[in-house]
């Protein structure tokens, strides 16, 4: 599997460890995955940001999976989160499920339509060739 | 005309009639189309969420059908809800025009930033070829 | 350099001078950018709307030429502007840096998640062919 994406990160911006300024996708397939949130299967969602986090995570993971790529081949999140809470504790969430991957990412302070729901993550990723 | 969009739905993920949770867009062109809200040609707002909504989505087909293309081509909607709108009507406004299409989507309460509009939706469609 | 993106303007659609309805990328690499705000080299943000607003512009034409392409390859700017600020001062802080280009894009009255962001844009861009 041929891990393909660039990222971009031109030497004059501000550095930052936990994203890439931008991602460059090779020519090919693209896979656009909906705003995942913190429900499991059952469609309930689970209680508070870091549960919610995780879960909106391994959603995301379980559709990459399903359309044959994985978290390496991810361009770009859009996370929305919740006002009321802090994105610091979002980020740390992260951890657990998605490691130290840099992405590009656009994070947003503004709840997701669905009542109760404190997190939302988009993203855009490569189809791998084999 | 092909059309080669892959929805993607886990099985272990909650499953919703309304939208799915991913689609691989092939190889190839593809149309990213700007907010469109429910302002008809003279560019005034329609009154009230439903005729927006249906306005909104009138605009959204005309610019697929100028790009060469068509809802079916549609990978993923952004929908973008003014926080005093109730989703589900939102959603019910949807059907007269957009049928019960399945995209992989995110809706966010959030309001445009034109003072007014009550709905915005943005799109992202492949170009199929002939 | 071929410029191949194509802007959508279907004739029913109320006509803006600023923006294009939609744009169609051709097949190629993609680059996606992730949210810039307006913080210099040195991460601090800079004082107030217009400032903030030339300075993510610059952030992101830093983006695009480091990843080998430039302003007239965006296909799409997504723009979150905090709900106190004026889009049509906004607006017309774009217009020294990034000139009259017009690109499909979508305007959200929302805060960016880091505190004091009054301004943050997001892009997707082709990736020209020499």
């Amino acid at each position: 599997m041929t891990s393909s994406l660039t990222p971009v990160d031109p030497p004059q911006l501000h550095q930052n460890p936990a994203f890439t300024q931008g991602m460059i996708v090779p020519a090919g397939p693209i896979l656009f995955v909906g705003g995942q949130n913190g429900a499991g299967g059952d469609g309930v969602l689970l209680d508070g940001l870091g549960a919610q986090t995780e879960q909106a995570l391994r959603n995301l993971l379980a559709v990459l999976a399903e359309a044959g790529t994985d978290a390496d081949h991810v361009a770009k999140l859009t996370i929305y989160l919740d006002p009321s809470v802090d994105p610091a504790e979002g980020y740390a969430a992260t951890g657990a499920v998605w490691g130290n991957r840099r992405t590009a990412v656009t994070v947003i302070a503004v709840a997701p339509a669905r009542p109760g729901a404190l997190v939302e993550i988009e993203a855009v990723a490569a189809i791998p060739t084999r």
